[in-house]
C-alpha cells in the first residue's frame, strides 16, 4: 500500500478547475510562478511518500495510548512530526511576521491533501494548531500573538479547538464552561471539553488550547460565548514553557478510525482554575470562531478528498493485479480491472476523487484571491465566493471520502474486509470527516440559509453562470471523447438553477429550504465537480490535442455520463421532498 | 442498545408487500394460520431480543480468538447456540424426516432476519449450517443423509462451506484444492481453503465441512469441480463423533467487523489426506451449490435487513433524547428528530430498510410457492420469479445495510464514532455483506445476463406489470397521505420497463450490459421497493382508514417522493453509461 503523491494532477487541477492559470494571468500569484509551485509540492510530495505514509497502517495497530494524564502517540509519529515541522511546512500559510512563509492558501491547500492522504491521523495535528494561528492572528492581543505565534507557526508547540461538550455539540449555544475574572486581566477556566483532537500528546514540547467558555454575567446562547487561550505550560516572557497549568487530559476515546489521532477529553480548572488568556472580546468568541471556519472546513473537504485519493490508488494497484474471471482480449483469467462493473467502481471513485478536489481547490484560490486585492469590492465578492464554495466543498468532499473508500473495500473483494489489506482503514478513517468541523447537514443547513441569500442571491447566480460557461466551451469543442457530456452538465446547470430558484423564492418557509438542503446540497456539486472535470478535460485537450488519449477527458465524460445524471432527480427531491418530512411522518419515526 | 424485535412489522410486511396473505387465501399455507406465524415469530423475536442480542457488543470487543488449532468464541456465544439449537431453531426449513420443521421459508426468512439482527456474527453460524443442510437434502446419497442430517437438523452439529482460495474467489475455475479416490468409496482432500466462516468453533460437537475440490481427470475451469463432505471429527455408524480428520484451523482473519465469527484459514491434508465423502456426482460440484444459492442468498440479504433494522431503532432512540438546537414547537433544544435534515436520515434509514425487507420477504413468498404447488408449470415460474429477485434481495439489501448503518454513525454526530456507541459496529459488521455470497457486482452480472433472458424475458416483463400494478392501485387511492407516490412510482416502473427494454434488444452486447447491471439493478430494486412499501401502505389504508395517521403511507411517501425519484438518472446511466468505460478509460485507470 504504498503512496504516491499527485503532485501533477494537484498542479493541473489548480490550474484548470480551480482558474488558478487565470488567476496567475491576472496577477493574483505574481511572486510564485508554476514552476516554484510544482517544486514546492514535489518537496511535500515526498516527504509524505517517504516520511509520514508509512505510518498509516502501524498508527492505526498501535493507536495512541493514554496512562497517567499523559498521552503516547504511535512509535515514529513523534519523530515525523518534529522533522516536519523543522522543514517548515507547519508555517506555509502564516504571516512571515511570526517566521511563517505567507505562501497562498492553494499551497497550504495542497500540501493539506499530502498529508491527509499520507497519514489523516498525523495530518490532523497541524490542522488544528493552522486554526490555531489563524485565531491568535486575526483576534489575538499583540502581547499574545508576540509569545504563542513563533511557538505554533513553527510548530514547536500544537494547538486545540475547545469547543465540545457533552451537552453541547452542533449546538453551542448550550456550552456550560465557565470562565472567571482573575482581576488581573488573566482568567479562570472551570468545565470538561471532549473530543478534542490531540488535546495531550508527546510529540510538541507545549500545546496551546483555544477554549470556548462563558463569563458569569454572560449572556444566554451563542452572544454569550468568549475565546481564550490556556497553554498546556504557561510560557515565561521569553516563550520558555514554565508552570504546568490547571488543564488535564483525563482520557481518550476508542474510535471507529484515526486510531493515532488522540481524541481527548480535557478538564479544566480541577485544582483551582486553568490560567487562560482572552482572545478577542468578550462575549464575541463564536465570531472568532467564525474567522477561521472556512479553512478549517476546507481542511476537512480536503481529507475527503485525500482519503479518497488514497483509496483510489490502492484499489486500481489492486485490480491491476488481480485475476479473476475472463475478460476480452486476456488469456486465461483477466485482471479484475478489465471487468465492466469494476471498471465502473474504480472510475467512479478517480472521478469523485478527481471533482472534490476541483472543488475544494476552486474554493482556495477565491480565499487566495479575497487576501491579495486590495480593492475592497473584489475582496468581498471572493470572500462571498469561497464562502458560498466552502460547505459543498465540505460536504460533498467528505461524503466522496466515504464512498470511495467504501468502494476501495469493494474492489478488494473478500481481502477487503481484512484489516491487514488496509482497505477497510480508510473506510474507517473517512467516517469521522462527514461528522466533526460542522456535520455535513450543518453544511447543507449554512448553504441554503446563509450561503445562497448572500448579496441577493447574486453570488450564487454567478457561480451557476460560471457553471454553465463550462458546459458551453464543453459543447462547443465538440470532442467525440467527451461523449454527451456537455449534455448532461447543461441539464445537471440547468436543474441546480431551478432548485436555486426554489430555494430563493420570498414565500419559501425554513422548514421547506432545510428539508432539501442536503439533496440541494449533492446537486450543487455535481454541477460544480463536472464542471471543474469539464474544465479539466478542455485544459488536457486544449494542450494535448483532442485526438490523444487522455486521461482528464475520460474521467470527465464517466463523470458525466454516469454520476451527473442523478442531477435532475436531486433537483426534484430538494424541490418536491419536504412534505413526506411532515407531521405525517411522525408515526414512521416512532422509536 | 437495546433491540426490539420487529415482529408486527415483518408479519405485515410478509402479508401485503410480500404476497403473503394473497398466497394464503390461494391456499399456500393452508397448514398455518396467520396466528401461528404471529406465534413462532413473537417466540424468535423473543429469543433474539433476550439471549442473542446482548451478546453483540461484547461478541465484538472480545472477538473469537485462536491458539493452536482451536478457536474460541465469545463469551456466552457457545450457551446461546446450544440454547438455541435446544429450542429448535436450527430445522425451521429442513425436512420433517431429519427432524426438521419443514416449515415455509418465509419463517426461516423472518426468523434469519431476527438472529442477524440480534448479531449478524452469531447469525452467521446457523446460516451455513443451513447451507449444508440443503447441499445434502438434494444432492448427498441416502447414507450421507441418514449419518450427517439429523445432527446438523438439530444443530447439534454445524456446517461450513469451503469454497475460496487465495487465487481463487468470484472465479471458482481457478480453484486447485485436489480430491483422490482412495479406492474404498471415499475420497481424500488436499489443499487450503480462506474465508471459511466459523470452520473451526467450540460450540458444536462436530463441524460438517462441504469442500469443493478437483479430481485428478476432471476437466478444466468449472465443469471440473466436485463437492465433497468432510468431517471434523469422523463419525462412526450411530453418529458418534470419533477419530479427527486431517482438517485444521491454521488461523483466523483479523476483520473489519463480524469479530464474534472466526473466519478459518482451513488446511485440508497436511497430515495423509482429509476423508471425504462426494455429495452428487463428480465434476458436478458447483451445480450442487447452485440449489443452495438461492437461499444463501437471501439469506445474505436478510442481514442487510438485520442490520439496516438494528441501526434505525437505534438512531431512532438517540435522536428523539438528543437535544440540540431550536426546532418550533420545543421550548429550549429540540430533539434532533425535529430537526428536517435529521428527520430526512431517519425516514432514509427506515424507508431502505422497510424496502429492502419487502423484496426480500416476496422473494421468500415466491420460493414457498414453488416448494408448495404440485403443477410444475406453476413451480418453475415461482422459482423463476424467486430467481429474478434473489439477486436484486441480496445486493440492495446489502446496499442498503452500510448506507443505513453509515446514517446512523451520523445521527448520532461524534458519538457515532466512538466505538462505545454502538452504532460504528453496525457499520463495520454491514460492511461484508455486499462482498460474500457472491460480490454485488456479480450480482447485477446475474441479473442482467441470467435472470432478465429466463422463460424469454417473460418473467422480468410479468414482475414490472405487477410493480406497475402497485402503482395504479395506488394512483386509484387518491389519499392525500400519499403525495405524488403513485405519480413517483409510475414514472420509475416506466424507467425500469425502458431499461429492461435496453438490456433484452437483440443487438446489445455483453460489455454494454454488463457495464449498466449495477445502476440497472438499483433501478430495479427501487422499483420493487417502492412497489413494496406501496402495498404495504393500501393495506395499511384498507384497514384503518385513509385519515388515519399511518407509519406505512409515511414512509411510502418518503420512499417514493424522495428515493425513487433517483430512478429515472439510473435508467439513464444503466443504459447510456458504457462509453464511459471502454478503451479510452484505459488513461484515467493508470496505476
Amino acid at each position: 500500500m504504498t503512496y504516491r503523491a499527485p503532485v501533477d494532477d494537484i498542479l493541473f487541477t489548480l490550474d484548470h478547475a480551480a482558474g488558478l492559470a487565470a488567476a496567475r494571468e491576472a496577477g493574483l500569484y505574481d511572486a510564485l510562478d508554476r514552476e516554484t509551485f510544482a517544486a514546492i509540492l514535489a518537496e511535500a510530495g515526498a516527504f509524505a511518500e517517504d516520511v509520514v505514509a508509512p505510518l498509516l497502517r502501524p498508527g492505526d495497530r498501535e493507536g495512541a495510548r493514554f496512562a497517567d494524564g499523559a498521552v503516547t502517540t504511535p512509535a515514529g509519529f513523534r519523530e515525523a512530526y518534529k522533522a516536519w515541522a523543522a522543514a517548515g511546512w507547519n508555517g506555509v500559510l502564516a504571516d512571515e511576521a511570526y517566521g511563517g512563509q505567507g505562501l497562498p492558501a492553494v499551497l497550504w491547500a495542497a500540501t493539506t491533501e499530502l498529508w491527509a492522504s499520507a497519514s489523516m491521523a498525523f495530518g490532523l495535528c497541524p490542522m488544528l494548531t493552522q486554526g490555531a494561528i489563524e485565531a491568535l492572528q486575526s483576534h489575538g492581543s499583540d502581547a499574545l500573538k508576540a509569545l504563542y505565534l513563533p511557538k505554533l507557526v513553527s510548530g514547536e508547540w500544537t494547538g486545540t479547538m475547545n469547543l465540545t461538550e457533552p451537552q453541547a455539540g452542533s449546538d453551542l449555544a448550550l456550552l456550560r464552561t465557565r470562565a472567571e475574572r482573575a482581576g488581573d486581566g488573566t482568567y479562570r477556566l472551570f468545565g470538561q471539553k471532549i473530543f478534542i483532537t490531540y488535546g495531550e500528546h508527546d510529540a510538541s514540547d507545549n500545546i496551546v488550547h483555544l477554549v470556548l467558555a462563558r463569563l458569569p454575567d454572560a449572556p444566554e446562547g451563542t452572544r454569550g460565548i468568549s475565546l481564550f487561550l490556556a497553554p498546556k505550560f504557561i510560557p515565561d516572557a521569553e516563550g520558555k514553557p514554565g508552570a504546568r497549568n490547571d488543564v488535564a487530559c483525563v482520557g481518550i476515546e476508542e474510535k471507529l478510525g484515526i486510531h493515532a489521532s488522540p481524541t481527548c477529553t480535557m478538564a479544566f480548572g480541577d485544582a483551582g482554575g486553568a490560567v487562560a488568556y482572552l482572545v478577542g472580546e468578550e462575549h464575541r468568541g463564536l465570531a472568532c470562531m467564525f474567522t477561521m471556519m472556512n479553512n478549517a472546513r476546507l481542511g476537512v473537504g480536503l481529507e475527503g478528498v485525500a482519503v479518497a485519493e488514497r483509496a483510489t490508488q490502492q484499489a486500481l494497484a489492486f485490480a491491476a493485479e488481480r485475476k479473476q474471471g475472463r475478460a476480452p482480449g486476456y488469456d486465461g483469467a483477466a485482471p479484475i480491472a478489465a471487468h465492466p462493473d469494476v471498471r465502473r467502481m474504480l472510475l467512479t471513485m478517480r472521478a469523485q476523487t478527481a471533482a472534490a478536489r476541483a472543488i475544494c481547490y476552486r474554493a482556495a484560490v477565491e480565499i487566495d484571491r479575497a487576501r491579495a486585492t486590495a480593492d475592497a469590492d473584489e475582496a468581498r465578492a471572493a470572500s462571498e465566493r469561497a464562502s458560498l464554495l466552502i460547505p459543498i466543498a465540505k460536504a460533498f468532499s467528505t461524503d466522496a471520502g466515504c464512498e470511495v473508500a467504501s468502494l476501495g473495500v469493494q474492489v478488494h473483494g473478500g481481502m477487503g474486509f481484512i484489516e491487514e489489506t488496509g482497505a477497510a482503514q480508510l473506510l474507517r478513517d473517512a467516517r469521522i470527516a462527514p461528522i466533526y468541523e460542522g456535520t455535513n447537514g450543518i453544511q447543507a443547513m449554512d448553504l441554503v440559509m446563509r450561503k445562497l441569500p448572500q448579496s441577493g442571491g447574486a453570488v450564487a447566480a454567478a457561480e451557476i453562470g460560471r457553471l454553465r460557461d463550462s458546459a458551453r466551451r464543453l459543447a462547443e469543442t465538440n470532442a467525440p471523447a467527451l461523449g454527451a457530456s456537455a449534455a448532461r452538465l447543461a441539464e445537471a446547470v440547468d436543474a441546480l438553477d431551478r432548485a436555486t430558484a426554489w430555494m430563493q423564492a420570498p414565500e419559501r418557509d425554513a422548514s421547506e429550504k432545510l428539508a432539501g438542503a442536503t439533496p440541494y446540497l449533492r446537486l450543487f456539486a455535481l454541477a460544480a465537480g463536472g464542471a471543474g472535470l469539464a474544465d479539466n478535460a478542455l485544459g488536457a485537450l486544449r494542450s494535448a490535442g483532442a485526438a490523444a488519449p487522455s486521461a482528464h477527458a475520460a474521467l470527465a465524460r464517466f463523470f458525466m455520463e454516469n454520476l451527473v445524471p442523478a442531477a435532475d432527480g436531486l433537483a426534484r427531491v430538494a424541490t418536491e421532498g419536504a412534505g413526506a418530512l411532515g407531521a405525517e411522518a411522525e408515526a414512521a419515526l416512532a422509536v
